[in-house]
């Protein structure tokens, strides 16, 4: 039996996405981010939704442009000091000793130390509600070598990349591999 | 050191989103979508992004509503199925066994033999490229009450979702808890 919970931003998985901005002085920042996603598959996007009070907010509606970072399970404090923090008040690339490396291709800085960076120039701009979405159109993945698997993309059971579960505030890891898609379900059929 | 791998659609993690409509006949259907997330805290509010040729393209279209149910892991097979087949071809309630229940808020029918379900009405249509992207204020979710948790709200490691990997086309488990968000990263201070 179903109950309803009322209207909240609950979902399963939701990302844990560090996304990388220069200020206008072009001084680099970092955020965590759950609430996005891809949105698009070609031209390859992805969606990041932040609150205007965010001092990324600002970086972005300069620079037009953002990096999202994926770090492994063994940097979640890491990420969770980013998203507990404004980058007005600390430089948080200094304070989590993260290097900011310039992308060739954006505006914007990814994290060396993180295994998986995906470089976005912003295409579009939506104003939901106390949450505005930035659209990214993603020109380039910039990946570990030692994090490759086969056909030269990234493999997630080496980065070991992490999930937020909005119920209980708190971060879990990937967990087995279950199936290979668009094949178990191949299983069920008219009967 | 970092390697270019181009412009993909490679991030982590990607969610398992059974999306519910009915056509504009009132017959329901299901779709799997990995492209999307939350997008907005106030409203609420979950994306989905489809290709414009999905029989669920039409229908959202049509009734400006859509359900997003998340399967538990044990129904893997299920959730790859939906995403294998056309509702233009096939029944995929009936061939799935799977019950649709006509939400009482909007014109949609979600699984009852899922956990949790959001129950959308859609807000926003923005045209990206290949997908629109449906941005669905979230009216109420609807979980089983024996995945509930503490404070009445769904319970991840009862529900037991998983995630796509887009790398390598497959589904895995969500792994052990890791840390506590707003809370690990404390320990990081200024130094």
């Amino acid at each position: 039996m179903k109950k309803s919970i009322g209207a909240k931003t609950i979902v399963y998985p939701t990302p844990v996405f560090v996304v990388g901005t220069y200020d206008e002085n072009g001084k680099p920042n970092l955020m965590t981010v759950a609430w996005g996603g891809i949105c698009c598959s070609s031209p390859p996007c992805v969606a990041i939704s932040l609150r205007k009070e965010r001092h990324t907010f600002g970086n972005i509606t300069a620079t037009k442009a953002f990096t999202v970072n994926i770090p492994s399970q063994s940097q979640v404090a890491v990420a969770d000091y980013i998203g507990c923090v404004s980058g007005k008040q600390e430089d948080k690339f200094a304070v989590a000793r993260l290097t900011p490396v310039k992308s060739e291709i954006v505006n914007a800085p990814f994290v060396k130390e993180f295994p998986l960076a995906l470089e976005c120039k912003v295409i579009h701009v939506i104003e939901i509600g106390i949450h505005t979405q930035f659209i990214g159109e993603i020109l380039d993945i910039k990946v570990d070598e030692d994090h490759l698997g086969e056909n030269n993309l990234p493999d997630i059971e080496k980065v070991k990349p992490f999930i937020y579960a909005p119920d209980r505030n708190a971060y879990y890891g990937i967990g087995e591999y279950l199936a290979k898609a668009f094949s178990i379900g191949k299983e069920i059929k008219k009967r």
